[in-house]
């Protein structure tokens, strides 16, 4: 890879421009594109900002107009070579005429990808990989859900220091801290699919949006998503007009994901109950674990984990730790939580 | 309380040579003492070194000899008006012709109280509080202990992140990391008495020692003390010559306590099983609780805490966070643990 000083710091603006905040988050990637002449000047700058609305390489070509004839196009993601709600970027740069293009990740999308090879066959010199894990870490989700033709599954719980979820009586109201709910609408409005199985519908009817320190609901709200071949009364809160919600008549994590992912959907909460997380250990498909520890101890009452058909202490479970947070308490005198997010090895 | 810049400053070098690295823990109080002229020169230092060995006045009288007479003696407790292994301070103090006296801790213990009322009824000018709550701090243990008539508990368990202590199949090592158990180890040190169940004598056979990263013993070494009523095999690891052992005939927290503390003893370290814990925490004898959580899951298995008669949310156990800490894995690729240190409320 042969890159210039001025085309990484190119890059490294494009890798700024993708991230801009308040771009929507949605089925496609956060891309970002600088065109730069002959001496290392900006020319155009340019970044995707949700579906249907034009991609990072379309902005700043649109903003460059005839100057973009004879620039580089550093952008993060190889050009796409695909015409969807827009045409490809990698023939519109070939008729704008970049003489050059210098991209960071590789499209993983087979739809998608075969940027580099169009645009070399035009003649036009390309270069990939610069830059390349601060661009996979940009779009981690979608990166991860297109390699793999599923969604990413963050499943969180909490429990007790002693690893209960609820009392004896199924009281659960609350085990973990203000801070700790707080902090988990902020990781549910991550992402755009809430899971939860079809019993926890039936005995808790959880709302399952998304809300803030006021409990006001956000603007966006990920898709709610109940599994099971129950039927569920209609009148369950999951089903109101909060925001949208799907019953997917299976208990197959992977038929579940699979559905799920033809929806568009790349990043899936799981919340409750124990079992249906049990069921998507146990088949491989848990991707991140959070888990806030509320240090309390009630002795008994319902597990917070399920059987995962574990029976001596060489084959347990250990996650790789990424994250311990301390989320402190609040000034009305509740108690600091732990949260600990986890990520499975991968042999 | 009136007292000269000059004595608040001997209280604190005080609290310095009483918290002097190396004295040897056991049943009596850290004390400082720093005799000081009228024009707040240091005449003489002394401190306390264990049981058997001079207090700390008598270690300053003994330095300052003759120069005594006339000084302020600023001291970390009242001086005692007891005659155990050493005669009483008070009228030490007194006989050196010591002028005035100023201690931070009034003495809790009866048996040794009244010295400040002794100087007084001799002439001598007393002032009592300086610098009380760092005197406190210093002997946090012995003076729980003295005041309550009983030793301080500290109840430490290892968790995974799903409350189990061991697997289906009563597998346990190890549970928690390596880190863990060797902070283990030094909290351990800390104590005069390691307290198990006869139960985890008899199945888990512990040593019960405390040793160093080495996994060799140190030279001091707690009591081991196992209770219940049944009978035990005398082969047990806990009844070698590796350290002291006792086994108390009782099934009662507040009798096995009782004895304990006409041991001298001051400190007990409550380690498995959940039942005995669970027990001393129904009794309300539990003073602190320390907790090594593994970032591990097991689904199924021992609990890591029994029942403690709690059936519904309102009623969990609450205790106040005065420390998390995180204890980062080791070079064997060990996950890290969180230690969360924990102390009941108290109304």
């Amino acid at each position: 890879m042969t890159s210039t000083a001025a085309e990484q710091a190119a890059m490294r603006r494009a890798l700024v421009l993708a991230a801009t905040p308040g771009v929507p988050l949605g089925p496609n990637p956060r891309v970002g594109c600088v065109l730069v002449d002959d001496d290392g000047a900006t020319v155009a700058e340019g970044y995707h900002r949700g579906a249907g609305t034009p991609h990072a390489e379309a902005d700043a070509l649109a903003q460059a107009g005839s100057r973009a004839v004879g620039t580089t196009a550093v952008v993060t993601l190889e050009p796409c070579n695909h015409t969807g709600r827009t045409g490809p970027c990698a023939q519109a740069l070939v008729d704008a005429g970049v003489r050059r293009v210098v991209f960071a990740q590789a499209d993983p999308n087979p739809a998608a990808a075969g940027g580099g090879d169009t645009l070399r066959a035009a003649g036009v010199e390309v270069e990939g990989g610069l830059l390349v894990d601060e661009a996979r870490a940009l779009n981690r989700v979608w990166t991860f859900a297109v390699e793999h033709g599923r969604p990413f599954v963050t499943w969180k719980f909490a429990t007790t220091l002693d690893g209960r979820s609820a009392a004896a009586d199924g009281t659960s109201r609350w085990v973990s801290s203000r801070a700790s709910r707080l902090d988990t609408h902020r990781l549910r409005a991550l992402c755009d699919v809430m899971l939860v199985g079809a019993n926890t519908v039936a005995v808790d009817d959880p709302l399952l949006t998304v809300r803030d320190a006021h409990d006001q609901p956000l603007a966006h709200q990920p898709l709610r998503a109940v599994m099971g071949e129950r039927d569920l009364d209609p009148g369950r809160r999951i089903f109101n007009g909060d925001a949208e919600s799907v019953h997917l008549r299976t208990r197959d994590p992977h038929a579940a994901l699979a559905e799920l992912y033809a929806r568009d959907r790349q990043h899936v909460f799981l919340e409750g109950g124990p079992t249906l997380a049990a069921a998507f250990l146990r088949a491989g498909l848990v991707d991140e674990i959070v888990v806030y520890v509320a240090p309390m101890l009630l002795g008994a009452g319902r597990s917070a984990v399920a059987d995962l058909g574990i029976t001596t202490i060489a084959h347990a479970f250990r996650p790789r730790v990424t994250d311990i947070t301390v989320l402190d308490g609040q000034s009305d005198g509740e108690e600091a939580n732990v949260r600990l997010t986890l990520t499975p090895e991968r042999h």
